[in-house]
């Protein structure tokens, strides 16, 4: 039987439909159905989605991560590997990869949670403040409770007063801050607001090459137009702003430019940017005409000598009120990365300068309709916040375990970088910054026999490194890199024994690899 | 100065612009550019943003509940009103109304924040094992970890053996599990799959009126297209297929609709749908090829006598493979309703029955741009779906708790249709379910004064009770209801002394408001 409808071709009967109008009927009702493989009729398929959905890609928990996962189950099963277990390099979760969770946050998250503990006297009296004030701000003292959309009042003043501090006493005001689910959520509603027009008006947004895919992945299910800027991998991954220039101006022909986003420090590439680096960008962004969207979710890490974190908006405010009081600026933060790691509490925060009243209006509105942050994230940017001070019992603990971690990251991005270059045809700018590296590889001639498997080169690479080694790694090609080069993203997170051996595994791999394909 | 571009007229000068193009090179570059009301060339204006999101309702955080926020602020100043506290009568947050939450819930959490509590014993061994289980299924045994983006693999097995346990043993597949970040995570991100078309061709969405205003707001957002059917408030607001055939036939016109959305319980409305009315509607979907969403976020919260809930899963699978093998269906559930009113946490879930398996995988490639839902909210989700069980240490106290709050609700919700019904001017169906009820309010001819002040009768009604009583309730504009119809949403959540002085101060405002206005 061959139905034939405006929009499909039904090669086979149905075989398991209830009623079923005639094909004419169908095709006037809903041209979208479909018949799946099976021959059931189905209404929601591939074909019949949301294609811009379809469009949407995330190299951090793609293929190379469900193998894992895959490799992961089949050890338990006992099947015989060359290895006994997989090193999971591929995303920044500190915590999965060992590091522990600092002790007051975890106190007072429990105090939360069981309030009943507020009486026991194993907890410390800084953690009971805290774990009170949170309650107190809660509807009914409960974190059980909906806070404020645009969250909590004494944790969004918690924050400003950490900006003002952060940046040498810059007025922060708490109605710019807004909690969020993650800094991944600030980054995609703040996208959202920005995206408007149709073909050649649509929005273009500058994303940094290589860059972090959720930004790739919101643009396209928005549907709003990426523009690439490529970062000097030869200069230790800076920004120019003469490559700024040009990716606005090609860009120009076929949208328009509306935004310029920043991941400092980086993601993947780990540089840290320049104070006049920024200013540049800031510069630039003002005459363009280009709203800023600053990434700076690994605020505190920063590990190389020379190399210190500048916000946007000090940077912003220093340039005086010429820019200060225009430029328009969304900066993003998060529980997730820094010393504290603490990724699945989802906590994150924004804060918008210049941003329109009536916008910031709309703004409040449309996050409203998710009703709120998860509350206990909201608690855990409070502390992250607002930590133990000096003169308070749980300050020298505190401060021990945030300086063992930042020393220990520090160490490990030292360390990856070394070994790393020690291997050849493989070459490793500096970690001066956030969880990774981000070396380029030099492949022998791979490509026929990638390309026969229909995997990009370095894709090959990372899933026979995964399958001979157990390490996984993130394909460059996940991030973007100038045509013809090769790279993969790798965390610098595995404890540093574990680190050592994977890095020591991997620089065998490569030369095996080299060999066998030469 | 006057510049004119071609799509807007600057009627001012930039006063404070760091550098600026002539108006035509501003206009090849950029006419989305516009001066502020101060004069400021403002990049992000309510003109030059996303006009979905400008479209976005949500009455349930609208501008009476901001009202409501600013006299709290007044009356902590200092400020004298008629009343001394605001009654949120608003939206659905049981813990802000005095609701305790469930202790064994709250204990595994906190043994889960910080699980050097594992020693402590305090805590019973139920809990303790919890904490234990959920941990050895966290990254690094902390919550502070990613999961996995479809959730973590033990509490999709926990909320499988709930679903099954319910539907009394029909089979759930943990693959078609999803964990999300409340239910409104899971709704949203349904409705994102199944959006797509232009014009004549966009997807419909059939949703019932009155209606939960995620569903309008969430529609406005995608641009797919809202399709009313309407509830019949004469028979306690049934769900009537003729309606659904009517509403289906006036939407083919100008869209292709392609899903059905249930609330059962119902919200804003609290009936709950007989086994016969699932079945109906599950045959007009399966007629009409409909995709399914049901949100039985209330599942637990059926109080009239004769009323049980039925979930559509259930239904499905009852009514045999004919419909069992094809009808799509998704259905959500939360941490935040039924007895435990957890809404701070966000947790919620999702099963998808009949979903095309490549539309699975990027369902599954969608939510992991997201990385995953906060971790406490699934912890709580594993507790909700796994409870104490008989035998336990903890199971007397948490039937007791969870029966203590659920007789509670039932008193509640008979108490509010009782006070309501004795009202002149008020009627109010039965609440059968969920946590709110819905009357309809016959208002004198205030039209033309509310009209005068821009604002719909009720909720100038709704406005005005507030000013002079301090109860906060969502007008029934909010909602939808049919034309010429007027109702308000109250929640029957507040702590019975404070309903009962509430029923009263709004039996007495009715009886003003009418003789004032008649």
């Amino acid at each position: 039987v061959l139905f034939v409808t405006s929009s499909c071709t039904f090669t086979r009967a149905p075989r398991s439909l209830t009623s079923w109008p005639a094909a004419s009927a169908l095709a006037r009702f809903n041209p979208y159905l479909k018949f799946s493989e099976s021959g059931r009729l189905t209404l929601l398929t591939v074909d019949t989605m949301n294609a811009n959905v379809k469009k949407v890609e995330y190299a951090v928990r793609g293929p190379i991560v469900q193998r894992a996962v895959q490799i992961e189950k089949e050890l338990k099963e006992g099947v015989k590997k060359p290895f006994n277990e997989v090193i999971k390099a591929n995303i920044g979760d500190a915590h999965a990869m060992g590091q522990q969770p600092i002790t007051f946050f975890r106190q007072v998250l429990a105090l939360c949670s069981y309030p009943e503990l507020l009486d026991d006297n194993k907890f410390p009296e800084d953690a009971k403040n805290r774990a009170r004030r949170i309650l107190k701000a809660c509807g009914g003292s409960s974190i059980g409770a909906y806070s404020a959309s645009q969250g909590i009042d004494c944790v969004r003043q918690d924050v400003s007063r950490y900006i003002e501090h952060r940046d040498g006493g810059i007025a922060c005001d708490p109605d710019n801050i807004y909690l969020t689910t993650g800094a991944s959520d600030g980054i995609v509603t703040i996208l959202k607001l920005l995206t408007t027009g149709e073909g050649r008006t649509r929005t273009g947004v500058m994303i940094s090459i290589p860059q972090y895919p959720l930004y790739s992945a919101a643009l396209a299910e928005l549907g709003a137009v990426q523009i690439n800027y490529y970062l000097n991998e030869e200069k230790c991954w800076s920004l120019d702003i003469d490559e700024l220039q040009r990716s606005l101006e090609a860009a120009r022909e076929h949208c328009r430019p509306r935004v310029l986003c920043i991941i400092n420090p980086g993601n993947p590439t780990g540089q840290v940017q320049s104070r006049q680096c920024i200013e540049d960008v800031i510069r630039f962004a003002a005459k363009e005409h280009l709203f800023l969207m600053a990434d700076e979710v690994y605020q505190d890490n920063v590990y190389a000598e020379g190399c210190a974190f500048h916000s946007f908006k000090k940077v912003l405010f220093e340039m005086g009120p010429k820019f200060s009081s225009t430029v328009e600026l969304a900066s993003f933060h998060s529980t997730s990365k820094c010393y504290m790691g603490e990724c699945g509490f989802r906590g994150g925060y924004m804060e918008v300068i210049n941003m329109d009243p009536e916008v910031k209006a709309q703004l409040t509105k449309l996050v409203s309709v998710r009703l709120c942050p998860p509350v206990p994230g909201q608690a855990l940017m409070a502390l992250v916040t607002n930590p133990p001070q000096p003169g308070e019992p749980s300050y020298a603990q505190f401060i021990a375990e945030k300086t063992a971690t930042l020393n220990n990251l520090a160490q490990k991005a030292k360390m990856t970088e070394e070994i790393l270059n020690t291997v050849p045809g493989i070459r490793c700018n500096p970690v001066q910054g956030a969880m990774y590296s981000f070396p380029r590889i030099t492949l022998p001639d791979v490509s026929v026999c990638a390309q026969a498997k229909g995997q990009v080169p370095d894709m090959f690479y990372c899933m026979k490194l995964l399958e001979e080694t157990g390490i996984c790694l993130v394909p460059g090609s996940g991030f973007g890199q100038k045509e013809g080069t090769f790279h993969f993203r790798m965390t610098i997170l595995p404890p540093t024994d574990k680190l050592q051996t994977m890095l020591r595994k991997l620089k065998e791999f490569h030369q095996q690899f080299t060999q066998q394909y030469s």
